[in-house]
């Protein structure tokens, strides 16, 4: 069974990934068995993982810069959702057997750039021959105060809603990508197809949100859909007000030039900011927490006793949804 | 790009995997945006990763049962060789479109009998369609005294060598399981096959070997080449007896029966048995320590300075390989 021929993973790990080890002394450099990690005393360690094959999550062409940052990125999302500071991550990667000269250059480019702007370390990972498509997997590891973690299920009634960002940017750019929304203008298209490719994990605001928020979840799979899981886990309902969702100028564009995008934008995947609940008594602080990160933080709607999801217009009537939200894996 | 379909997942991750979390309440029975573990106060996260395609790493229709065995005992041979108490781990699984109606329940079940055996939990992880062949992801965590981690860098010249268990086994077994060694019983063949398809990581000599072991390693890459890695990362050299090397009944009748099968046996992966180099005052320590932890602990040979690996056979001439030992990915 053919591997990578011998001493090749070796020599790409030290080429490629090795420098993006050297902030973590327990990551030895990428050259023991396992690595270390020492926690901040008092902290739980908060772990995610996320993976991504070729022509199932991305286009084989995609921009090897960004594809290794985007699946960096919603781990790192995953970890802002538990309200943890992010420390590190292993990095696993299936490789084909052809890949352009500069690939790996390319997308090791990409990472050294995110944690520098994120603050975290790569500290081990595995690099195999694939079968046949590059397959990405990626663990995070943060950390947060002991038992402090925020979960989904601590939405009481009476909670406010809110979203950081804004909403259906990714969704919308998928379908820029594949050619559609020739509405638009091109950097409009442009606009959106870049929030579809690098997501932007709202870190700061995460962290933030302990002691606040008493529920959060990335969106990953959709806004009504990972309401619906919020709602589900903490036993209760939720109201959205369609026009209260915030919108992008282009994403607006699209949707106000053709009505149908708002259900595709309030559905749709992969947007990865915060969707949090909280008591109307800390609104104010959340109000400033969210200027201390630098993101927008908008009251969307509220909870109620009872369950499922509802998305009202602005005329009062509850939207349909086709799909509640495709099944991002 | 086609994914899973909606909803897929969720059931699939309820089903099968979920009852595999229940012992760790940071795992949030896998409904969670991450997992929350903590550690034991004064202790160090060790953190280990490994892939594996089918047509590469395992044969597609290798037993179920065994494939996330043999990729979680080769995490857990990570964690052993760095003197780690293993606490759980994180599973990330590209499925292909069609797999046997029972795939999913016996690879679950092959876990469950592991995560009893070795003390072990399933805390997250991610469920993909796979491009194409089944792959497997998996980070293993444990937790090892601060600071106190096994290296492969301590090994000093007069240090004598150790190996646990017998060597060779899982090389030979992949032979018979692509139908050579004819020269062997069935029952020999048997017992080499199952080495090869399912490892036993030796969790409990290595935490016991903390503070004892001057170096150590896993053997994945084969006997020559991890002990290269030991000497390359401590910058000494080393030689070792090759009749002193420990070899199981049927590994040494395959041996017996055609000479050439040892220079494989010495060199082949996948033996996922420690490798390790202590001083010669702790040789008895050492010995009851192998005993509380069950397993044979063979000395082979000795730390010298220099540079390099060397194999001596029985009438003191050197051993030469036409490969130092296969890269394992």
């Amino acid at each position: 069974m053919p591997d990578l021929p011998q001493g090749a993973e070796f020599e790409l790990i030290m080429r490629h990934f090795a420098p993006l080890s050297s902030a973590e002394a327990g990551a030895f450099g990428l050259r023991d068995d396992a690595a270390s990690l020492a926690l901040a005393p008092g902290h739980d360690l908060i772990v995610t993982k996320d993976m991504m094959a070729a022509g199932v999550h991305f286009f084989a062409d995609d921009p090897a810069q960004t594809l290794g940052r985007k699946i960096l990125r919603a781990n790192l999302s995953d970890l802002a959702a538990m309200g943890a500071m992010p420390r590190a991550y292993a990095m696993g990667l299936a490789l084909p057997a052809e890949l352009p000269a500069d690939w790996l250059a390319e997308f090791a480019a990409g990472l050294a750039a995110d944690q520098a702007q994120f603050g975290v370390t790569l500290i081990g990972g595995d690099t195999i021959r694939a079968a046949d498509a590059l397959t990405l997997s990626l663990t995070a590891f943060g950390e947060v105060p002991q038992g402090q973690a925020l979960r989904r299920s601590g939405a009481r009634a009476g909670d406010d809603i809110y979203v950081s960002g804004t909403i259906g940017d990714a969704a919308l750019g998928l379908l820029a990508a594949e050619g559609g929304l020739a509405m638009l203008s091109q950097p409009e298209r442009s606009a959106l197809i870049a929030r579809y490719r690098l997501p932007q994990p709202r870190t700061e605001l995460g962290k933030r949100l302990i002691g606040r928020a008493s529920a959060a979840i990335d969106i990953s799979d959709g806004l009504v859909a990972d309401l619906g899981h919020i709602c589900a886990a903490s036993a209760v309902g939720a109201r959205i007000e369609a026009p209260l969702v915030p919108l992008s100028p282009a994403a607006a564009a699209a949707c106000g030039a053709d009505a149908k995008l708002l259900e595709r934008a309030l559905s749709g995947g992969d947007d990865y900011e915060l969707l949090i609940t909280a008591p109307p008594m800390v609104a104010g602080d959340l109000a400033s927490v969210a200027k201390s990160a630098d993101v927008a933080l908008s009251r969307i709607g509220a909870i109620h006793e009872g369950s499922g999801v509802r998305v009202m217009t602005s005329e009062g009537e509850e939207m349909n949804f086709a799909s509640a939200g495709y099944e991002h894996l």
